[in-house]
């Protein structure tokens, strides 16, 4: 891991730019747990899941990180494999083609296509988290307890059934799920909150609530709101900080 | 209303027994705002839905209204209809009878006996309701916006469709909703919080989401948390309570 660029936002939250082999990343410690103060007291770790595109994802991963920061969060991304800078994934961008040419149809969209443009990504990024996982918690001021937020429903489950130091998860459920990550959301045991965003037009309502009923988590929480794939509303936001904070500051 | 005992309870909130006519309640109001000292500003209100059966509920009922009056709000409740030392309503005794043999049964609950359960209910309940919330506002001390908050949910959604003083509305789906009912859902306006218990034994979790879908509210927030019927878990109060304070004190 090495860092590429550093800036002190306004409040005080360090935003430091890295690279992963490849991977660019971004992390972000609060005021009170810079690298150079290693003596203070370790933070807990939220990853930020998105769908890909860093730069274009960075003001809104950038608002959760400061915002989890404030209660004493570190927060850290890295870029999806085949999205931003990184080398395209063909297999999913036909994938992804193929998905646009349903929709736009109005066709049915496959489970072939889903598992296309899902799985591969799944199986790419998940080792990538982990690595990153790795690197993050070797840096001084940064400790467990690890928590997933937000991004790929699919990712964010294969890491929590995967990766055993993700303490807590609160998944967004705006994407498409390959069947066979119903049988691994069986096996996820730790404290999930799922949000839904009630009319999100490129999502499958039903399949969001058939995910939720599968997780195997004893504690798990379905927080449904109106709107569009974008609209979550702020307290929506808050009470999924504030599931954090129940599960990682304890 | 007729005040019939009054005690201060250990946190300062006056806890007073009332009658409307030979109908009992109970009114709670926060320490700040004592009828004794009109002169502090009205603080908004609360009406406390419930199953029916006052005393056996009383001790549930005292904690949401301790929790909301440390938040600023008076609660009150009145007994519904046919419940507690209220005389039975013969044809709800015997829609109650029917429907316990259809589920030792082993049967499907039909539509003829949660309606004869249920919309009686809803019938008597709602005008005592409106008429309990004309003799509170008009107390010292106590002023709208008011919400309303859990009990059957039957009569919670009529109350938010007929009762032009309720603000925002907390749902609880743990009870037989009538067909009937699912049409004045999309009449309904106020802002919503529903809870639903996902594995609830006497709730339909179908019929419940069907109903968060039909309600015409803007803003709509279903939150679905584990366990059965009174498995509500503190979390989930706590976000009913921010519902509240988010909508009935700006």
């Amino acid at each position: 891991m090495h860092f590429t660029s550093e800036q002190r936002l306004d409040d005080g939250v360090l935003e430091r730019e890295f690279t992963l082999g490849d991977i660019p990343g971004i992390l972000w410690t609060p005021p009170s747990a810079p690298a150079s103060a290693p003596a203070s007291a370790p933070v807990p770790l939220i990853l930020l899941g998105h769908p890909g595109g860093l730069d274009r994802m960075r003001p809104r991963l950038a608002a959760r990180a400061r915002h989890s920061a404030a209660e004493g969060f570190a927060s850290a991304t890295v870029e999806l494999p085949g999205s931003g800078a990184r080398p395209r994934l063909p297999a999913v961008e036909q994938a992804r083609a193929d998905l646009r040419r349903a929709v736009e149809a109005g066709e049915p969209v496959s489970d072939d296509i889903v598992d296309r443009l899902v799985l591969p990504l799944v199986d790419k990024a998940v080792p990538e988290w982990r690595a990153a996982l790795d690197a993050l918690l070797a840096l001084p001021g940064i400790d467990g307890p690890v928590g997933y937020s937000g991004g790929v429903i699919s990712v964010g489950v294969r890491l929590a059934v995967v990766e055993p130091r993700i303490s807590a998860a609160a998944l967004f459920a705006g994407s498409y799920v390959p069947r066979v990550m119903f049988e691994e959301a069986r096996r996820v045991t730790v404290p999930l909150h799922v949000l839904l965003q009630w009319d999100d037009e490129g999502n499958d309502r039903q399949a969001a609530l058939d995910l939720f009923d599968a997780f195997g988590s004893e504690e798990k929480a379905l927080n449904a709101n109106m709107g569009g794939h974008t609209g979550v509303p702020q307290h929506a936001g808050e009470a999924a900080a504030r599931f954090f904070t129940r599960h990682l500051k304890s």
